[in-house]
């Protein structure tokens, strides 16, 4: 039995972020305490078996921010996971509260998260102890019922230390993001910001913008949508109170994106208006598909590998329990390792398309021991 | 073994649509005749077992619109699956060279396909006989090797008739989808045009435009790229020469929702800016969260049923041949019947994460046979 990373973690705040580091971190056979304003969420996670509850609070400080605690506390980490507005005060109060503990957090966004920690901090101690931390994880779901111990495994877990950051502080948020079965990625608060503008708020708000346009549509036009629509559409059903949050506290690299995309939406609309002007509006509105299409395949894949490295097989599938297993059975049998599956989610359907996705270099054997058990393909 | 629903089909045009058409048709048995300007497509599109070539052309007619054609040509149907720029052009001459069948076709624009083909038609025969048809799938990928039989099951099949179409060309249109294991959905061209521009276009667009803003972002910055992230992107994949024939094809209603929707981005940036100012930028940015949540949950999931009747019970899966085959046997034997799986895309993991997608009534029975059989789970 090896010794657990960490002696005592102390997780401020149980929703669905804060609980699902502690179950993580109860996997690992960490002691867990927990805390939370919400008596109610506080009660779900310790059911859970996140931990055990704070009360009253384990050190001897002020909770408001005041004096130094006992020093024989344990606790090596203190994990914030409350909404973005709050961080910066509690983020402050914990550094205040635990004297010998780094303290991390949980939250979307890290520059603001550090200057609202700083403005609440300057008179107290240990700013040097504070590592921004944010799990590249989430749900649509929220609260510590959505929780789950592996909500983090194999995904990034950025880690933002600022310039005054002790390295044993970053070296505890870095454990913490190996512990929950994350890898750590080190970059500047600023740096993590604008990152995430990219890749998480901008696809957000396009997903919602797109999704806010159906809310007028006739019924009839709707039973025309395809799996495309869907994807698109499938992260607007995401909280709006802490998107509104979330985004706020982003709001300068996300203001500057959202105008860039709006401006080249703009624009392929307006080549598309003088599209019998000539064939100039034509070669740009291709030149944006192009861009697209390019900016896709940019995107990581499972293991790190490029998503070209997988290939498609579709398989009809009867729609009745059982068929699934069956396909899947014939599949292990033959020794290949399935990377994906989609199911098809057309309406009024007596029959499932799966499409499985497996190394291309596997096709042929799967293809083989498809055909070898009668089922119906084509690849 | 009951009648073929057509005595033969001639299908003009072996790409992706066309070969899927005649693969799915040669299911049920019915005779079909394949063409293609491209050799090299045809020749894969009969080695895949989608029909006979026709060289010459089967009716006696002049290929190029002439004058009529052999009546006891068994023909029932034309199916038209040719790029959306030569649509208008290929339905004419297919209307004068089997004066007998009803000629549809399977391109993503509607109004405009007639406007050209009654411009090449108008001293023809049989504008009466034409009946637009626009099946909604399709894939990344094109051409006749990307083809399966099965591409239509379940899925919508839009059926346009204008006002002078023949009842007996409506109802062998109405035939070929249900052929195709596809649900018709009626309405004029003009209605068609607008819901695609709606669920498809403007999706496409907007998926478009986010992976755009991705071929300029540092490589670091990507392997924070989440779930969300890969699902809006995911169709901005496809073909950049069909969009732009597509989307010029549907240019003004597109135009306008593309419009509206970069009005809606340059609002939640606004929004963002002045965030500072007071509340009502903050209750506004909500209100558009609230609206795209709202909009998303209008969509009709599989069997037609909402996407809340369904629930997920996401499990933890080793990463190796086999796993999959197992977690279905214990699924499919406990009598519980699988929606959608979902397979975590993220890279470095040594472990899987797979969310079962199953009717909410049958959670507790299927979160028991899991836990009866050491799966790891957590809902």
């Amino acid at each position: 039995m090896t010794e657990p990373p960490f002696r005592r973690v102390v997780v401020i705040g149980a929703g669905l972020m804060g609980t699902s580091v502690a179950l993580a971190l109860r996997r690992s056979g960490v002691e867990v305490l927990l805390e939370d304003a919400d008596p109610g969420n506080l009660r779900v996670a310790v059911s859970l078996g996140a931990g055990v509850p704070v009360t009253p609070p384990v050190s001897s400080g002020d909770a408001t921010g005041g004096g130094p605690a006992d020093l024989s506390d344990p606790t090596d980490l203190v994990v914030v996971g409350v909404p973005p507005a709050a961080l910066g005060t509690v983020i402050a109060e914990a550094l205040a509260r635990f004297p010998a503990a780094a303290v991390t957090d949980v939250g979307s966004v890290k520059a603001a998260a550090l200057a609202d920690t700083r403005a609440h901090a300057s008179a107290g101690p240990g700013l040097d102890r504070y590592v921004g931390g944010h799990p590249m994880a989430g749900s649509e779901q929220s609260g510590p019922l959505a929780a789950r111990a592996d909500l983090f495994d194999g995904r990034a877990w950025a880690v933002t230390p600022h310039v005054d950051s002790r390295p044993d502080a970053v070296a505890a948020v870095d454990q913490l993001a190996r512990t929950c079965g994350a890898f750590p990625v080190q970059l500047s608060p600023g740096e993590h910001d604008e990152a995430v503008a990219l890749v998480s708020h901008l696809p957000q708000v396009a997903s919602t913008v797109v999704a806010g346009l159906l809310t007028t549509a006739a019924e009839g036009h709707l039973v025309l949508a395809g799996q495309g629509l869907r994807d698109v559409t499938r992260i607007a059903g995401g909280d709006p109170e802490l998107w509104t949050q979330i985004l706020s506290a982003n709001a300068e690299p996300v203001a500057r994106l959202l105008h860039e995309a709006a401006d080249n939406l703009h624009r392929v609309a307006h080549n598309l208006e003088k599209r019998d002007a000539g064939e100039a509006g034509l070669a740009d509105l291709r030149n944006s598909l192009e861009r697209g299409a390019t900016g896709v395949r940019r995107l990581p894949g499972k293991h790190g590998a490029r998503p070209e490295a997988f290939s498609p097989v579709p398989v009809l599938l009867p729609d009745r329990p059982g068929e699934l297993a069956r396909l899947f059975a014939d599949v292990g049998a033959a020794g290949v390792n399935i990377e994906d599956v989609r199911i098809d989610h057309s309406p009024n359907t007596p029959a499932g398309l799966v499409e499985l996705w497996v190394h291309q270099d596997t096709v042929p054997a799967l293809l083989e021991a498809l055909a070898h058990h009668g089922w119906d393909v084509h690849g």
